[in-house]
């Protein structure tokens, strides 16, 4: 894309006319004992636009889906929304009736402390699973975050760490571009770490098109200042989720909970993106698609950078296939193969597993076509080390080379047909299995 | 099944007509320095009738597999064979047209030896992936095998420990019973460890009443004295198989050599197996099967209790799902979760994981009708953690204490249909991480 993006600071409040807070109200409720900060991090956001905005969002396909979910699919479908109000440490799922009311609640609070109609208030959480949130303390904390909201880049580094669960840093992005000759912000945050392979759609049921066996609670919110239609926004959504965070996976499992939102307020007085330029895909929906996906690439990469215990981030590269969709199944079997993710983690170019990863795929493979290699990441020069079924003449010493860097590309062609896919994955550690296993007498280990 | 079926020892020695051997041959290339023993352990085995049999067998559905095991499907499919000729320590796969060529040569090699037709020998390998066979190493093993037959326990013993790679132990069982006032007798041994979820077919290809996704080199050799025609050994092998080795996982890795033989040699004189008995279910026919059944189930368990770096064993039981189709992809969604697994390491009775599996799985689920619930090994007294989509009021002490045993059954209702599976599986555990991981230097850690 040749479309001018400036990376700047300030994620989410990098865009005119957004104000974030990011709050303690001890939704774990691990207590505020004198002289302990133990666990005591912020978690309940509340990102607001100051005028009223567009909306599009994604949502986990996950049959079994947190109520959150369920209240904001309606509200995004309408297409207007004007606040986000989040918490981490209960994911508020599997809560049934309760959940749903508290869910309606948390935005209902909100509105009314904003002065907004709790139609415009989305609401997200995170967290523990199966167990009901502590309204109290919620209720408390979304009092604290109304009163505190500011629109400098402080406050957005708050709201970016209300998110977090196992992170161990705040995720954040912004750019800016030029619109109809007008600067145009667009900005936002995330959170993920573990139950990462997000597969998401606008209501939350798999479309045709999306591959199956797609699975983190993975949140992510974005805000500009561009003037954009309700429904071009979706549009330019589902393309840069795409593309992004439904390119990703750390360890195959898809939460109950996974959510991208974004706002759209106008603020910077730039013309509007409307349907006619989404069909004819002009330079105005261009830029502003070109901007969005960048945004959620970076931050789809966060993710798995910090994903639970990563050492190796390896961006699966599959071409050849017989379609587009088989070439995802292609890739997912390699990038979710625990025997493929501990080779990685070991250092170990071992094109055996990777290959038998392909084999038992849903994608048609013909062993005596296949051909793998590495690059460094994004670079056409790649070392093959099979080609057409057979190991290639490179040294053991340089494949080891190939792929003892924190990143690196895999490339596969299974030279059948037009179909090509990316996925961002990951190595499997003993950190990641330490971590999951999890402290027996915590129940609080129960994620979502 | 009411069948009295009496545990014997000797594995495949112990039906009539059997001998075996194992020798070591330095298929790995270790060497043999003086003063060193280490890796130095058998790696050629050889099963031979001494009169002719029946043969019936199942393959890896992978599409991508190894050669011995297209030398070996047109074979079974003739339905008579004599020997088997296994070795560990190289899996022949990816080895091309010469791959194909080095497994003839090990049945031509056993069947001149034997004075058998080269047709009547079947072949099987398991090891490190794409490395031609050192058929020099391979051809002093045959001779060697061949010459040191016998048909004792040792010489069972000697056969199991040649199949194994990353097993600890050597696994074998056999029963007797009794088929038309005939003692007849089944045994077997097998080999599993790692990339092990089978799904196996009798041509390698998946049909169609198959579960998609399915994914170990396990071996396993079974041997019988019965007399069963081919047709019929074959069905009672397609039964058994889908009821115990098609039924396990240890990492959701489905390998490229994955083989279960049986042969059938008729010694102990006892009335044939016939179409008329399979058509009719005859108590003939069903006390053969039932006898499969049990050591192949034996077998099967002997590989998950065995799987790399395995601490806990859990019996997935799915009930009340629309097909068993979808039981089968529930229960293996669960199964090969890397969050369920490592919980079930931790002894973190966390069914938030398990119903987030659930919810992404291809099965239909309805989160209001999930019940969830522990037991011991095969008890109908079971613990409910959560009932219709909401958690019990069971103490999460005694939650715990259901999920500590080293084995213990995992009980979900759908609630929707009549679908059931069972699904034999493990605990994902830094040991597994840590073995598979490698060891750099060593290219020979290419599973296979």
């Amino acid at each position: 894309m040749s479309f001018k993006l400036k990376s700047i600071p300030g994620s989410i409040v990098a865009p005119q006319g957004f104000q974030s807070s990011g709050v303690f109200c001890d939704i774990k409720r691990l207590g505020t004992g004198k002289g302990s900060n133990k666990g005591r991090k912020l978690d309940l956001g509340l990102i607001v636009s100051q005028k009223p905005a567009t909306a599009a969002g994604l949502f986990t396909t996950n049959q079994v889906c947190a109520a959150p979910v369920k209240v904001c699919i309606p509200k995004v479908k309408a297409g207007h929304a004007q606040a986000i109000v989040v918490n981490s440490g209960n994911a508020n799922a599997c809560t049934g009736r309760r959940g749903l009311k508290d869910a309606d609640r948390m935005a209902g609070l909100a509105a009314g402390l904003l002065g907004l109609d709790a139609a415009k208030v989305l609401v997200a959480s995170t967290g523990r699973i199966g167990v009901p949130l502590p309204m109290q303390n919620v209720e408390r904390g979304i009092a604290a975050a109304s009163q505190s909201l500011g629109h400098d880049i402080p406050h957005a580094d708050q709201t970016a760490e209300a998110i977090m669960t196992s992170d161990s840093r705040p995720k954040q992005a912004a750019v800016e571009f030029s619109l109809g000759g007008k600067i145009v912000r667009l900005g936002g945050i995330c959170k993920g770490a573990g139950m990462i392979q997000p597969g998401m759609s606008p209501d939350g049921k798999h479309p045709a098109s999306q591959p199956q066996g797609l699975h983190a609670t993975m949140l992510a919110f974005l805000t500009t200042d561009a003037t954009v239609e309700a429904s071009v926004l979706q549009a330019a959504l589902n393309e840069a989720v795409a593309l992004s965070f439904n390119r990703i996976t750390v360890d195959g499992d898809m939460s109950t909970n996974d959510t991208v939102l974004v706002l759209a307020n106008g603020a910077a007085g730039a013309r509007s993106v409307t349907q006619a330029d989404l069909k004819s895909r002009s330079s105005a929906y261009r830029v502003f698609s070109a901007a969005l996906q960048r945004v959620c690439l970076e931050l789809a990469l966060m993710i798995v950078r910090d994903g639970e215990g990563v050492h190796r981030v390896v961006t699966v590269r599959i071409h050849g296939a017989d379609s587009h969709r088989e070439a995802d199944a292609a890739a997912r079997s390699i990038g979710n193969s625990a025997l493929v993710k501990t080779s990685w983690h070991g250092g170990d170019p071992n094109w055996g597993r990777i290959i038998d990863a392909l084999g038992y795929s849903p994608a048609r493979v013909v062993e005596e076509k296949v051909d793998i290699g590495y690059s460094t990441p994004g670079s056409k020069k790649i070392l093959w080390t099979l080609r057409r079924g057979q190991p290639t003449k490179t040294s053991f010493k340089a494949q080891c080379a190939a792929v003892s860097p924190k990143e690196f590309d895999l490339h596969v062609r299974l030279n059948l047909g037009a179909g090509s896919a990316v996925l961002y994955a990951a190595d499997l550690t003993e950190e990641y299995v330490d971590f999951n296993k999890g402290d027996v007498g915590d129940p609080a280990s129960l994620g979502g």
